[in-house]
């Protein structure tokens, strides 16, 4: 039976769970909402990025990517930025659809699964 | 290989698949839409209860959840809810967001993955 | 430590990639957008056969499955073609949800997960 460690453990959710071999993040949204979808979605990565750390692996081994953005008038901007953070040669299966998030201030939700 | 069991399994769909120590559920929606967001979400996670059972597993092995609710002013009563059965110390990776579902009656649908 | 295998990798995404024996595919729309909800997804479907093949399985083995269509008055015709397609007594846990996707002309997305 593969082991259970959770990251960043709160009374709702935990930022990431890691089983076996497999990290599950959460749903990451900006920090700072002020930020456009240009920066919003820099932030968004960012915390991937630490969170991939906290769990011991990074963006290289991501296997599996849902994004959601409130209008996809911002899809190309947010493409943009995902295309410059992504790994090259190590890119995820990865699907993005049009929601609406907890507040009207997130323009952008990313939720990845990685292998550690 | 790792075995693969099938609980529930319909024409269209099964309510839980055992992928080795991975336990996938299908996205839950309440047997009585007649009830309010509270009352549909205490339906769907008693539910979700009952198949992480017949998985051989129960919700302190949550891994990542999605939750979809068709209106975010539905968002606090759906999270009351969720606090009070999400297993203290042992919450999963989650994301929420807004979207229709397969009837108007439904207010939210939730679908987790857990382990063995 | 599990090998990962990457399937038709781009620059933005793979079309799957293969982690020990779980595949996870990309979210898949159909390559011919003039298509009605009927032929859109049989599109996407033959696609995910091809690449869960490509991959070294097939849909008797799926584990879970995401469904975006982008209006429920589609949700009947959409399921007609599944249901006709789906390994009968192997269906996976699947949810579908309304939300936009990245261009009108998409009226299917799919994207499942598979054991190998």
């Amino acid at each position: 039976m593969a082991s259970i460690t959770r990251i960043e453990c709160g009374a709702r959710m935990s930022k990431a769970v890691v089983h076996g071999d497999t990290v599950y993040l959460a749903g990451i949204v900006a920090s700072d909402t002020k930020l456009d979808i240009t920066g919003q979605t820099k932030d968004v990565l960012a915390q991937i990025d630490d969170l991939l750390a906290k769990a011991g692996t990074d963006k290289s081994k991501l296997l599996r990517t849902n994004i959601w953005i409130t209008d996809m008038k911002n899809f190309a901007a947010m493409n943009a930025v995902w295309d410059g953070w992504v790994s090259q040669g190590n890119t995820p299966a990865r699907a993005t659809v049009e929601a609406g998030l907890a507040t009207p201030d997130y323009l952008v939700e990313i939720m990845v699964v990685a292998a550690k």
